[in-house]
């Protein structure tokens, strides 16, 4: 069977729209019959996955097991989720799915390893709710690496505002405030900073800053674990 | 039935995530929930559309129309195609997709007139195919306008290599160069120019350029179109 990669989108639309232009650029192409078959379900008319994992809200499961189920039978080989927090799911979603997902977490530890990051301290920026998910604090001690995670104040004045900013399209404000909370982490110890939030590599990339450098895209690690995928099946 | 867009890319896949970029840069949105649902169908493994209307190649249609009708299967209730060549063959699509088309011809048509340009020349920077074919020609002429298109020296040294400049991921070779297909447009009289290949929006826009005010984006006048479409729908 060809693969088809199959991209569960739409959390939010313009972080999914930034995980396929970096797929594109994370392919080595000259022409377009050399780029990765995919088909995106892209319905953000899906419940806050930060609610749900924190507050006894809506569970998006149904939601992202429909988008999974949609992509299968359009002839998907494998998924890949382009949301962090999604990931809390990712047990239910691999098995009632169906279908291997190639976990984001996964793919920004590739890129620690990639970078000779094997001790010290590494920083999350993310939602709360991928913070109590506890999914890439699990990975990283494994690594022997410690965590390091916003300040509750931070969550609520720098990231999460951030998050919503780049939500409604307010990239310039996005990016004041999610620089300020990279520069936090660090502060705090990180020597690398995870951007475990699809929307945050939006709101740092909308301008230069030196803090650049020290950021781990998950997205773009996603997109490379993505094009490594394809590469194995084709 | 919710309206959900089927979007046919892939042909190329940059010009595919430009598209779903603008799609939601052009939706009045402030959450996730108010954005436009859609499903993406990117098989670049397609024949080659200026070769097959020009120099009798393989014919994509088969391969376009499997694509709709997975976006159909999916729950598609109207479909973007997010390639100006490929509307050549818009009338076999949507007569055996089964689904209604979202013309980017009509959206560009749509800019021009917004725009209040009702006389004189519009140029059109595309794909020998999109020129061949004819489509945009027939609409400016119903619109009164002259159609400025670029010498056959000009497609083969500056437009062609553009477009495969960015198929290639060489923005700032493709900008020079489409710069200078556009610069020719307006030296022969042409007020206005469609960028009527979805590569060379990525091509002008690399860079700043005093040009760019001359500039019609085909591809963010179908993501108008599309918002419009799911506003009616709604």
């Amino acid at each position: 069977m060809r693969p088809l990669l199959g991209i569960l989108g739409g959390m939010g639309p313009l972080a999914t729209a930034d995980f396929l232009t970096k797929l594109v650029q994370e392919t080595p192409a000259n022409h377009d019959q050399e780029h990765i078959p995919y088909l995106a379900y892209c319905v953000p008319q899906i419940p806050d996955r930060p609610a749900a994992i924190l507050h006894n809200g809506e569970s998006p499961l149904p939601y992202m097991l429909k988008g999974i189920t949609t992509l299968r039978q359009g002839g998907a080989t494998a998924i890949a989720i382009a949301c962090n927090t999604a990931h809390h799911w990712f047990d239910d979603l691999e098995r009632l799915g169906e279908l291997p997902i190639i976990h984001i977490a996964d793919a920004a530890c590739a890129e620690l390893a990639r970078l000779n990051i094997t001790t010290g301290a590494v920083g999350l920026l993310s939602t709360d709710g991928t913070v109590a998910a506890g999914f890439f604090q699990q990975r990283l001690s494994a690594r022997g690496l410690k965590c390091v995670i916003s300040t509750p104040e931070a969550q609520t004045t720098l990231v999460k505002p951030a998050i919503d900013a780049v939500k409604a399209g307010q990239l310039a404000h996005a990016h004041t405030l999610a620089i300020a909370a990279v520069q936090q982490l660090a502060s705090a110890g990180a020597q690398a900073i995870i951007l475990a939030c699809t929307e945050t590599p939006l709101a740092i990339e909308f301008a230069d800053h030196s803090l650049h450098a020290h950021c781990i895209d998950a997205t773009r690690a996603l997109a490379r674990a993505c094009v490594a995928w394809h590469q194995k099946h084709s």
